[in-house]
């Protein structure tokens, strides 16, 4: 429980409505989408204003408690789980469109809208936002912006910090900086490019610029159908060797087209195969057929069983949907998921793929992958059973494997999911002293007293690690 | 003069040839190509290798003397002047390329490798990195990634930080700490983005990764003639407006067409047009002769004279040659170049291209412009001579009032030039107190004890500020 003089300044400040102190209503805040954390937060406060945010950091400040940022709790890195009872600052209610300037191809938004619904509100004007992660239709802006999320079309497009263009914060002081905006490049140091994938460390982004693109002229995808998982390896990478610039290449290996076409989500993958790679060209519409008949010819030379090409707008989805229900469907096989997200360069693809085959049944478990195979960007999911001490073991000790497997090849520890809670123990692997210290160094400057999201990220046992309070 | 000591530090880390301390050599050190600061440095250190960087650095920092990193010296902003007889690193002799990885479209090399050889030494695996300044025969990879630079090209395809995925940085104190790399995004605090664009103040970046693109297999390239320089901003605005996706739209006045044509640089440009406009579009070859069919109709419709296509890569070249040689035809008109790098969001560019000519004939002054229409990144250059010293102060105050129009439209006070020393004091034009803080607690914890090119970037007269040694 928070203190009563709190609560009470939150609820003046929040209204009412905008104040959970309920446990029952807590338990929903409790963990992200990564299931294995949970914390329950002291309390819940969900503000509709910059101003309102301001108050009510200024408040909690004032009490020197903990505050966690938080949007859709989609992340899958345990980010916006509140440790030692901290306060969570949602942004549900901050779910504005502002101004979409099509002119000048900007929006500018409150954190709380959801990806899908500014690409919505864009598309009469004929643009739309292009950062597209899986969860596009509950994430938040404000959350893409804390993990600096990618997704499947960032292969072509970019992560969502290519068009972040400006920012209001409220600091963990209560104070509020604007950076950047008017969709300019902002002189001196790039505290924009600084905020975006600071995790919910750095403060709360409360008015998000962003820049908007052209809806492509046109699209072609196709579903190529592997006996093989190292041959789909292959031809994203003699399509990328050729030169082509697909939008998006997601390879979804056999476990997860079982897992798929067994749940609600059939999508017509062939249960057979080792592997389905989803491929999109978009752009103007006269270079595409060429393209996609290339890509499809890589794919038959890689040893495709089968190429299959949507002929409309249903026929893409259709091909998607073995994708995009991946997730949802692995509830089907076990009840639990470990879902690492390392990268690794493209060229070790397949040698990776085939360690992570066998790490996988060394241990005896699942591992269902699917995955951004254009930016090497591997998604191997442990499927298991949390209440079998023994599984859950050995997922741990394969976790720790493949994140070694995939940084001893040059990768790292996280593509898109962000650090969070969980992989801030490994933050060690990649990188030295010095750099974890600039990295406290900078963080501190926007957040001298460890308020503000503490304990994820950055791991404490270092030098530069700020005295636990 | 420094220290003797010091100066026997230096030549044994770098060798005799590696330290410059002769005041006629050290006179060509003295400014940037903005002639308007000039400063002779104490001493020029030239090293080959991380680890001579690193010695020169500890060296220099045991007798607390200001350091300024250089590379070809081409910079717009006075950033790599030398204060108050700092020793300058230049590196010029750190021009290897280390790595070419072209099967993940990657490159390592020195920080003095000059920006066109990378590209000269990609094309042979059909890939080229795409920022693009005008200077880019001469300055070097590692002043790019100091002033974060873009190009012409940078409408389509982004400026240096978009392409820069590892560093290898020597800080202040002389360790040596290294961000990103493997063309990953890297998990944690963003380093690699703020070190790019830190001019400087941050440490000296002595390995450099970045990403490469497939050369474009198409390329068309038009130039628009017009009588009016509106008219010329109005075909950009449609162009855009109608989702087209040019990959340079660059705009060149009457005053700068005269001076090209009366100069050894004739490109062929009509003397008595007000501006010539420069399409290009590339990408895949299907597409382009409709991209560029469409573009002529919007010029032709907002009143271009004449639309000229280039046939072939030499008649593309001699399209662009006006643009390119703009700025050094300009020596031909005046002895002294104030050339700004305002920012306006593009659908303000007709009114302020009037605007800043009303500035001009206001203070009886030559105001040529040539800029990067697409993004609304204007270079209004004033001509004059600096002898004479009303009119020296007629250009300040005309400069002024420039910069104080881009910036009441929503501009910005640079675009790509940076900050250095020319725009410092103009910071505050656009930042508040919290945002300046902000930027100094940062660059303190990369430089804490102020010695890494001081004088540069944040305004010293805001509460945040170091106090002067």
């Amino acid at each position: 429980m928070i203190p009563a003089t709190l609560s009470r300044s939150l609820v003046e400040i929040c209204g009412r409505d905008g104040v959970i102190l309920d446990e029952d209503r807590l338990l929903v805040y409790e963990s992200d989408a990564l299931t294995a954390y949970r914390h329950r937060p002291g309390a819940v406060v969900l503000p509709r204003s910059t101003a309102q945010v301001r108050g009510a950091v200024a408040a909690i400040a004032a009490h020197g408690l903990p505050i966690v940022p938080r949007g859709a709790g989609t992340g899958l890195s345990g980010g916006a789980v509140a440790l030692g009872g901290a306060i969570v600052i949602g942004t549900a209610r901050m779910n504005r469109i502002l101004e979409i300037d099509a002119a000048n191809r900007r929006a500018v938004l409150q954190p709380g809208v959801i990806n899908a619904e500014l690409s919505g509100a864009a598309r009469r004007h004929g643009l739309y936002y292009a950062p597209d992660p899986s969860s596009q239709t509950t994430c938040t802006i404000g959350g893409n912006v804390a993990e600096n999320s990618g997704g499947p079309h960032c292969l072509k497009y970019g992560v969502t910090s290519r068009y972040v263009t400006g920012l209001t914060v409220v600091l963990a002081d209560g104070s509020v900086v604007k950076l950047g905006g008017q969709g300019r490049d902002a002189p001196g140091v790039d505290l924009v490019g600084l905020f975006v994938g600071s995790e919910g460390c750095f403060g709360i982004a409360t008015e998000i610029e962003v820049g908007l693109l052209p809806i492509p002229e046109g699209v072609r995808t196709l579903l190529g159908i592997f006996d093989r998982i190292e041959d789909a390896g292959r031809a994203v990478s003699d399509i990328v060797s050729a030169g082509l610039l697909p939008a998006a290449m997601e390879i979804i290996d056999g476990p997860t087209i079982r897992a798929v076409e067994d749940s609600v989500f059939a999508a017509g993958y062939p249960t057979d195969a080792e592997a389905a790679l989803v491929i999109e060209f978009d752009g103007v519409e006269a270079g595409l057929d060429r393209d996609a008949g290339r890509a499809r010819r890589f794919c038959e030379r890689a040893g495709a069983r089968e190429v299959r090409s949507a002929r409309d707008e249903d026929e893409r989805l259709a091909l998607w949907k073995g994708r995009k229900k991946a997730f949802g469907a692995m509830g089907r096989i076990a009840p639990d998921l470990l879902v690492q997200d390392a990268t690794v360069p493209r060229t070790c693809l397949p040698s990776i793929l085939k360690g992570i085959s066998e790490i996988g049944k060394r241990y005896d478990l699942v591992v269902a992958n699917v995955f951004h195979a254009g930016d090497g960007n591997l998604h191997p999911n442990i499927l298991f059973d949390r209440r079998d001490e023994d599984e859950l073991a050995r997922v741990e000790r394969a976790s720790r494997e493949i994140m070694h497997l995939c940084v001893d090849s040059g990768g790292t520890i996280t593509g898109e999911h962000g650090v969070g809670l969980d992989k801030k123990h490994h933050m060690a692997l990649i990188y030295g002293r010095a750099e974890l210290d600039a990295m406290w160094g900078v963080r501190r400057v926007f957040d001298p007293k460890g308020t503000m999201n503490p304990g994820k990220v950055l791991p404490e046992d270092t030098p530069a690690a700020p005295a636990p309070p």
